[in-house]
């Protein structure tokens, strides 16, 4: 059997390896446009900043072997013709027409079964002066060196990365952090991390960047690039940015022309279309990684998620189903993670927005916790969301989970603990009792992941009347000030609000409130802060027994004003 | 309502809490028999080691504050009366009687419902001896003061900790590292942590202890202390040994014998029987923490699972309940984390003894790999276990995930990560597919915890013949040494093996085994050893393919090798 794999880079190896150790009489040969094949993309941030010294050691194995054509041929007996671009499928006659890049010729394979590992490019949008040198994508090694050596050089002292995704911001701290370049990014919606976080959790991180000395514009819109011989400025609509260096990155494009040319079924948003053996509409050919559209497990509508590790898992069901197998892939919850400066975001599902954007009605928490015992030294505050569907025949059930802490594995661990079940649909009292490993120097008795189940299930429940620190946020700078903050903290806590917002700022603690409440005012909507929602949950229910009602708890109180940056106090 | 709950430790406290949370008109009473409620019991080790410098830390809010009597009425609305032991429960009337440990009066308390939440009590086997001044168990605050007294007095040089559990060993190691006490661990089974990781792990988690200076006696039977003020010696089989201080840590008994006394169904093992309501036989009556049984969810068995955290999710539940919720705890998997100096080990499910003990047939997997990407800067290698149900309808089954690395917080995650779904019994497959999210500051594209379910399922489907580390040791110590090992690294890599062991080592490296199959020795029983166990593995296919099929694959390779102690070259 000869199995043709077109690319190189994750799934194709993943794949053609896993077959040969099934199957190993199969003759495997795996052709790539690029010169070199089985890097570790996602790592590219890294070689940027320096973290990664060595481009080499995103091609190299765990033991410092080289993965090129010569490891492959030797230790993995794997065929890898790289600079071969694969120019059409024949399906009746089972070949691969393609073309040498160097030499210019064409050369035909026959195949008995084919892999389509085509992946992704870098969306370019269709902007005047996107071509102009010093304007890159991160999409391949060749793009990482040519940035890295231009900053090497010194040639680097403004840089814009427009698109504040995952590889944007990690791009976006590689040059600031590392190199000091001033930066800025540039992003069309209105937050960062658009699609993935909620606004809330985007504007924490968001505040830290800032901090950290990133720049970011959003609600903007690139106009075009400009410069002579090279990019000098940036326009927007409204304002230039001078720069240096330009990082496109908004987004990538499936590479499945070569499939919808060959006349294999292709999604409206590009993806191919595969069913869960990650099999093609013709049976001989399989599909998996960038280039491929899978379930959103979630919303069970198709989904798309160019990442690294959904290429290898899927390069293995591939390998074993091309070995005769019969193993399923059944598709995805998107979970990611990303390290910012000194601190980390991840989540799994939807966030807020993107349930309202696939039409499900949801409510969220917002919680704040220790990321292990409270007692624990050297414990630190997490943010953690839940987001949960609030109506219909499915009510309470999780969608999403999303956090953020200064220490990313703890954070990575809860997010990975409900990312496990996400996709079965868990009503939220599942992860309310979610068994988390406890012992003080990682978790508490009643986890984070616990908690933020439990706050959800009391928002969805009509229990806890919430506020996300976004709304406290617009109430606050709204001239009026038409409400009263009551802080339940001890005095000690809340004396310095008190003494810079006196007009709106009060405090009764509130294992006082029940003794006080003809202190708290019956003519004015009340926001309810405590340190992170707690205290003030419990004020509320004691407000509401007192007949007190127009009331909002405000999610991750004090913690969540103070790490979005609403008020410095 | 009235509703008296027994017990202010873990789960009384948060049951009470959420009940007032909910019916803030319910009356609520806890009873303690202790003076302090509302601890963390599991940071009692953190405190000898002085890690926690105060034992009011344990006891405080995470906005410090103090979790007593005032501070449960005043914020919570509960009634806690301490010193006050429940003597006997008369379900007709309705009524506690409990006595005044300090005035010896006798009081009784009626009850709409009633909370059994009276914990455990550590087990204090009939040694003679086992009452001399010097000997403590670790159950409770006062024992915790009494112990980190001795220290601070200078009055402790030598210390036996007898039983080699999570307890145990977190006192050996705060006696050790932070006072440097001469600390040797009594354990009657032949390894530490019985019944919760396999041999291999605990083998090298024992290894790390010794070099951290901890001495363990294994298989050891303690006939008794003796001293004559207080202990000074301990008295094993054949053996004594010299202690200031014993700890005895040697599980922990439920209390149920209220109960029992009460005619309440309790189980042969002693743990008080509860719906997955909670309810025990009265429906009047809830109960749950360390004094009941609940389901295992792995095995569908009772189990017992003595821990704060699911003390304090029950409690929400009889909460929950008590309001006239209908909320359900379906049982646990057991997971566990525990930091042993320098490293961490944690696990959820059955190890492979355990597998075995509940009569099921099972495999697993032993993989070492980094617990970041590879090229990630300050990686770690993380030892992980996959245990698999090897036969019968549910072969392939997913029973439990174990183990080991220095930083914990990225182990924890991805144990958490499987326990969320273990309850589900899932496949090995869907653990291979398991979406921890993926960046290479915390994880790898195919990430730990997929290769250690896909290494299981190679072991699974007979496709790698393994060997663990364990049985590699016997072979190793067996002077007839009638095998060969057949290193599958790079020279450089196997040249110091080569050198010491001239008799048994070889070296041919994976990538040019496939030319030199002719060096390979036909007459002995060959060990493939690289530095994890993947390049062995596909040498071990490779060779099968020649005829030569008398080898075994070195699960965690020589990585495994040197961390459990086997061979320090």
């Amino acid at each position: 059997m000869h199995v043709v794999i077109i690319g190189g880079v994750a799934l194709g190896p993943k794949a053609a390896c896993r077959l040969k150790r099934l199957m190993p009489t199969a003759r495997v040969t795996i052709l790539d446009q690029g010169s070199r094949v089985s890097y570790g993309g996602c790592g590219i941030p890294y070689f940027v900043s320096g973290d990664v010294a060595d481009v080499k050691e995103l091609q190299a194995t765990s033991f410092h072997m080289q993965r090129d054509p010569k490891f492959f041929r030797e230790a993995k007996g794997v065929d890898v013709l790289t600079r071969k671009r694969a120019e059409r499928i024949d399906r009746e006659a089972r070949v691969v027409h393609a073309r040498d890049l160097d030499s210019g010729e064409s050369m035909a394979l026959s195949y008995d079964k084919l892999v389509l590992a085509t992946g992704s490019r870098p969306r370019k949008p269709d902007f005047p002066g996107v071509n102009l040198k010093g304007t890159f994508a991160v999409s391949n090694l060749e793009e990482a060196e040519g940035i890295r050596s231009l900053i090497e050089a010194g040639k680097v002292g403004k840089a814009v990365v427009v698109g504040a995704g995952f590889i944007g911001l990690e791009i976006a701290e590689a040059l600031a952090d590392m190199w000091g370049v001033e930066t800025t990014v540039v992003e069309i919606a209105d937050q960062i991390l658009p699609g993935f976080v909620s606004r809330e959790l985007a504007q924490m991180a968001q505040h830290h960047m800032q901090e950290k000395g990133v720049t970011f514009r959003l609600s903007a819109t690139v106009k075009g690039f400009a410069g002579d011989t090279g990019v000098e400025r940036v326009l927007l609509d409204g304002e230039e940015l001078v720069a240096d260096l330009v990082i496109l990155s908004v987004g990538v494009i499936p590479n499945s022309e070569l499939a919808r040319d060959a006349g294999l079924e292709v999604s409206p948003r590009g993806g191919i279309v595969v069913d869960t053996y990650l099999r093609t509409s013709d049976p001989d050919i399989y599909a998996g990684g960038n280039c491929v559209q899978v379930t959103n497990l979630v919303t069970g509508q198709p989904g798309y998620y160019p990442l690294g590790s959904l290429a290898n898992r899927q390069g293995r069901v591939i390998g074993t189903n091309l070995a005769g197998g019969a193993t399923e892939f059944l598709g995805a919850v998107g979970s990611f993670a990303v390290k910012l400066f000194e601190i980390s975001v991840a989540g799994a599902g939807l966030c807020p927005e993107a349930a309202q954007q696939a039409g499900l009605d949801a409510v969220h928490s917002h919680v704040v916790q220790s990321d292990r015992a409270h007692f624990f030294p050297e414990n630190e505050l997490m943010h953690l969301e839940m987001v949960v569907e609030k109506s219909g025949p499915q009510k309470g059930r999780v969608l999403g989970v999303q956090g953020l802490c200064a220490k990313g594995d703890g954070l990575v661990g809860r997010v990975g603990a409900v990312a496990a079940v996400l996709g079965n649909h868990p009503h939220v009292s599942v992860i309310g009792n979610l068994e988390y490993p406890y012992s003080p120097p990682f978790s508490s008795a009643m986890d984070i992941v616990n908690t933020a189940a439990n706050a959800a299930e009391n928002i969805l429940e009509g229990r806890c009347a919430a506020m996300t620190i976004s709304e406290f946020e617009r109430l606050w700078n709204d001239p009026s000030r038409d409400f009263r903050v009551l802080d339940c903290r001890g005095n000690a806590n809340a004396q310095p609000f008190l003494e810079k917002h006196p007009e709106v700022w009060m405090n009764i603690p509130q294992d006082e409130l029940g003794a006080r409440l003809d202190e708290v005012p019956r003519d004015k909507p009340l926001v309810l802060v405590c340190n992170a929602g707690g205290r003030s949950y419990e004020s509320q229910i004691t407000l509401k027994e007192a007949g007190i009602t127009d009331s909002l708890n405000l999610q991750g109180g004090v913690a969540a004003i103070r790490k979005s940056g609403v008020e410095e106090v």
